[in-house]
């Protein structure tokens, strides 16, 4: 007997959970569509080489890769970006630009499995390649916006800046030559504490006058306006961060001109994102009511994507929803449902000899759009009941011999226990009607 | 520079193809669920041992297989069978009986890529566990046929046998000790040549008489009732054959009921599957137009599922659709769309001084329900109607500034290049159902 187990980081999802990452999966390929990107896919095992091409040490550590049967070295993909770049690189001739693709897969990556981290993970990429438009850029933040507002949550915050006014500051601190450094050490506020940020700027050698001049600008508060105001102040004469203001007014005005609520978009001089290859806006998302979550979805513009692959330049904008850490999240607000079927109805087997008249229920809710889980074995209608109740079904739908006698049926709303007769005299339109107004009606 | 490619047997889906794929697999999961499957996911990587306990030399030499960072002999799971018979073993107890799940994921193969075959493809099963119910064989036939019909497959036929059927005639004829042999052998009429199948019959073992009786058997023919009589005076007087017919005959008459068109399911006494395993019930599935392609979907009733990883006994019964194969056979007979968007409104970026307003025009259309692509760029009409029609936009809508202060647009039907003047007067509510009227008309 070989033991039954999942390797360490990885796991099974089981109904409730495959239902809930099913559903949000679904929410953002319409939102995606919505705005006219078209899926694509690319093969879970690349060549190592194009993996490792752009990689860091550490994603280098954390790659699944071996020689395959045909001796070539091979990895699993850690993240969608390499081989969408790749793929540009090979596709983009033929498939045009602006090209507007999104894709939702799989991505492995052998890390340390603490705190909830997990070695196998989706990932929900979108991004907008071949433009430098900041209309594509206005778009990605409402296509942010509404994917959260689709998957129905009511309280969270898009955090956008631009890695522009962030150099423009720099340059004009005399800090150009230590931007990651400085950079990577300001995305830790609201993490680290404000006195360990500061300590580590001034590690950096910067002046004690330039580091309050980075905490200013990181802190900016009060209204929009307010916060532009202040950002135009500091990256004083540079043109590019003169530039970036300009375009985080121009995402303001555009995401209202599109119905974005005030407050859901907000400029935010602390986002910096830690990846070097953003060049124009950065995004975050965060639920209100849990931001110590991290961000849930991210992204920003940059230059060049496909440079290890292709002399064309190609220039994008995009963001990716953490699928699993917005479950977690979801999981933690107690918004995940535990239900454990994708049916509505239950209908009960309580007669074997009317087998031919459940079959002709089931198939007549089937085909008014109603999903139906017929009970399999005609056991006791108690047993079968705490079954449906046990995996969440809304109702269920009992007919024995003297109900189809009489032409009528039992509706049992599963949640309050009550039932109604429905007369449906053997008319299966008339059934369908009365299932269908009792589920509205719950 | 690194030379942009895929690997030998995988291949990247551009949006035409991600977009066919992404539909079937829709179509799949809205059937799978409307009989009260529900789904689950397992990892794409698994202990060695769990992949190979159960493993043929064949599957074995075909296994994506390596070593760990942390030492574990791990491979990339070959189907969703194996997988599932471990899931079942861990979480079954938990679950209930019976059980009902699909599961729609990709699988690893390293085998030869000839005659189109890849090295990465997708499964998309569906099972009953824990239940020996003939009501479930039967509904498993009902799912395949709901399926095939809902992809749009308008000629299909679902052929079925009982493994039961053939080991009575096989106990009838003294065979039952080569079952395995002859099953094999006349598996392969249709594909070899009915000489060459006699003739490894005969290499089996199998005397002349034999032979003409199991001939007899694969190609009986007439109507339903003539083919199980055929079967019923072949399997004699063998218990379990006799069985065997009686469950092809109440399919028969369950699929009836249930209001499936005549001919669609047929009792072929050929099919007799590959697989060991198969008990009860067989299935397989063929485009009537094109019938070389093989089953586009299989299955069957087995008696133990997960032998290999628990005591408990797990009978069950499920299929499986070939989608790629399926994609392939709509390819073949002209039946897949080059559409490239998943979009319906290509709304034309005409001027950029209406930013705003082509925003409110976009969103108000999204909140709709259409899916809306707005060209990036405010760049020649021509040249943006050129990638709309390239691209397969069923419409475009064009508003230039002139438009905007008239509060009139132009809807262009792409296909037949038509205009039709729009008299919104500024309202949103009336631009958006004239849209939707005209997209309804085309």
């Amino acid at each position: 007997m070989i033991e039954p187990r999942t390797l360490k980081g990885f796991r099974d999802h089981l109904p409730a959970q495959a239902l809930a990452r099913e559903r949000i999966l679904d929410v953002a390929r319409q939102v995606y569509r919505s705005f006219g990107f078209a899926p694509i896919d690319t093969p879970a095992l690349e060549y190592l080489e194009i993996l490792t091409g752009k990689g860091s040490a550490e994603t280098d550590k954390q790659l699944y890769r071996f020689t395959d049967h045909g001796g070539r070295e091979v990895g699993m993909r850690f993240d969608l970006t390499v081989p969408f770049a790749r793929f540009c690189a090979q596709h983009i001739a033929s498939l045009g630009t602006p090209f507007k693709r999104y894709h939702m897969a799989t991505v492995w990556r052998g890390e340390n499995t603490q705190r909830g981290r997990y070695r196998e993970f989706m990932q929900c990429d979108f991004d907008t390649i071949g433009t430098t438009s900041p209309v594509a850029d206005l778009e990605t933040v409402l296509v942010v916006h509404d994917l959260l507002a689709a998957i129905g949550i009511e309280r969270f915050t898009i955090r956008i800046n631009d890695r522009r006014v962030l150099g423009g500051v720099l340059a004009s601190l005399g800090l150009a030559d230590r931007a990651t450094d400085v950079l990577r050490s300001l995305d830790k506020l609201g993490k680290a504490t404000r006195d360990a940020v500061k300590a580590e700027l001034i590690g950096h050698g910067v002046v004690a006058d330039a580091v309050e001049k980075l905490l200013k600008m990181a802190e900016l508060s009060g209204s929009m306006a307010d916060v532009l105001a202040g950002l135009e102040s500091l990256v004083a004469d540079s043109e590019s961060g003169r530039a970036g203001v300009a375009a985080l007014r121009a995402i303001l005005d555009g995401v209202q001109a599109a119905g974005v609520a005030e407050g859901r978009v907000v400029v935010d001089p602390s986002i910096a994102r830690g990846l070097d290859y953003y060049t124009g806006i950065v995004l975050e998302s965060f639920l209100d009511d849990l931001p110590t979550l991290g961000s849930i979805c991210s992204g920003g513009r940059y230059d060049n994507l496909a440079g290890l692959y292709t002399k064309q330049a190609l220039p994008g904008v995009g963001a990716s929803l953490g699928i699993d850490r917005l479950l977690a999240g979801l999981e933690e607000l107690g918004k995940l449902s535990a239900v454990e079927t994708p049916a509505e109805v239950f209908l009960v087997f309580f007669d074997e000899a009317h087998l031919a008249d459940y079959l002709r229920v089931a198939s007549a809710l089937r085909a008014a759009g109603m999903a139906v889980e017929f009970f399999p074995e005609a056991k006791r209608v108690g047993q079968q009941l705490k079954v449906a109740a046990k995996k969440g079904f809304p109702a269920a739908l009992v007919i024995g011999s003297d109900e189809f006698a009489a032409g009528t049926a039992q509706f049992k709303n599963l949640a309050t226990q009550q039932s109604t007769t429905i007369d449906w005299h053997g008319d299966l339109h008339v059934l369908v009607d009365a299932v269908r107004s009792q589920m509205v009606s719950r």
